[in-house]
């Protein structure tokens, strides 16, 4: 009898992910990246990302054909037009995102075959703050709840040390959580 | 001779936007807004967030007659197969959007009428982070750099003005900055 085991699991490659770890721990300057987006302002609340290149490994990454293009707007109740989701929802977006994502690759990393990953996120905010009526509350969500439905062939036991080797894994809910320093430059005519 | 002032600047209803800040000035408790998103995972690093409904003004808005759709992937070098922009990438992407519309507002709002609003963000990060290779580097970016170049019938200064003011009311701006409360609850089968 042959045993044949797939390297594929949650469709990921984990033999091709334990070779880039490995190769990223003997050439640790392998590891900068560098992300990019550029945005073009359309009309009112709408304005479009494109993003395409990106720096990693060392060079810069010609993977993607062509960018992809994102849409932003706001609602009527916040003077938009509804062009897209607002900034705040895509925020949401990129954590839910993120989230998933590392505990897709954490479990392919620990033998645990998943069924489903769903999530639902939340984040309040009291608009006062961003639209300059009060001081007083933030700008940004004063908090942001997120649930998660995680099923696969693991004990739950197992399931809730994924997700929670996920979040302390996760870009986003790092950067989202903790912050990041943001320098803007402007250039006017 | 009669005036004729249209209230719509840089496609903003300013005439809308006074009486809603008067509005939520007498009634503070019309700011209260939540908005959400679902995300579901589809295969390795892609996966779907679904954007509709939220919460505004006292009561759930039913404005959107369908959802957004965002698809989320990683390219090949972090083992994904490029179904959309990557998680750091759409934080990117949230944040030019809510700076580019905080600009647009802010603008409005000053009489400033804008002709353009581009922008480049880059997001620098040691990729042993996030894949658990090293503890020692952030899992996001370690930092973000945003360059703008903003054009309109100011002078630079004002521009210049526009742009610091709308930094201090920006939501996401804010939340990437200074980091938001996030509480992760995970429910299994």
């Amino acid at each position: 009898m042959t045993a044949v085991t797939s390297t594929i699991r949650n469709g990921v490659d984990t033999e091709r992910m334990f070779a880039t770890l490995d190769l990223i721990k003997d050439q640790p300057e392998l590891a900068r990246f560098q992300f990019r987006a550029t945005n073009r302002w359309i009309d009112g609340a709408h304005n479009r990302s494109t993003i395409q290149g990106f720096y990693a490994a060392g060079g810069e990454d010609t993977s993607r054909s062509e960018g992809f293009e994102l849409d932003a707007g706001e609602p009527a109740i916040l003077l938009g037009t509804d062009t897209g989701p607002n900034p705040a929802e895509y925020l949401l977006h990129a954590l839910a995102a993120c989230l998933t994502t590392s505990i897709v690759y954490v479990a392919a990393a620990r033998k645990v075959q998943l069924t489903s990953v769903e999530s639902t996120l939340t984040g309040d905010m009291d608009v006062r703050g961003a639209l300059g009526v009060d001081d007083e509350p933030r700008n940004g969500f004063e908090r942001i709840g997120v649930t998660f439905r995680v099923a696969g062939n693991a004990p739950a036991e197992k399931l809730h040390e994924v997700v929670e080797r996920a979040k302390r894994r996760s870009a986003v809910y790092d950067m989202v959580t903790n912050g990041v320093p943001v320098a803007v430059e402007v250039a006017t005519p």
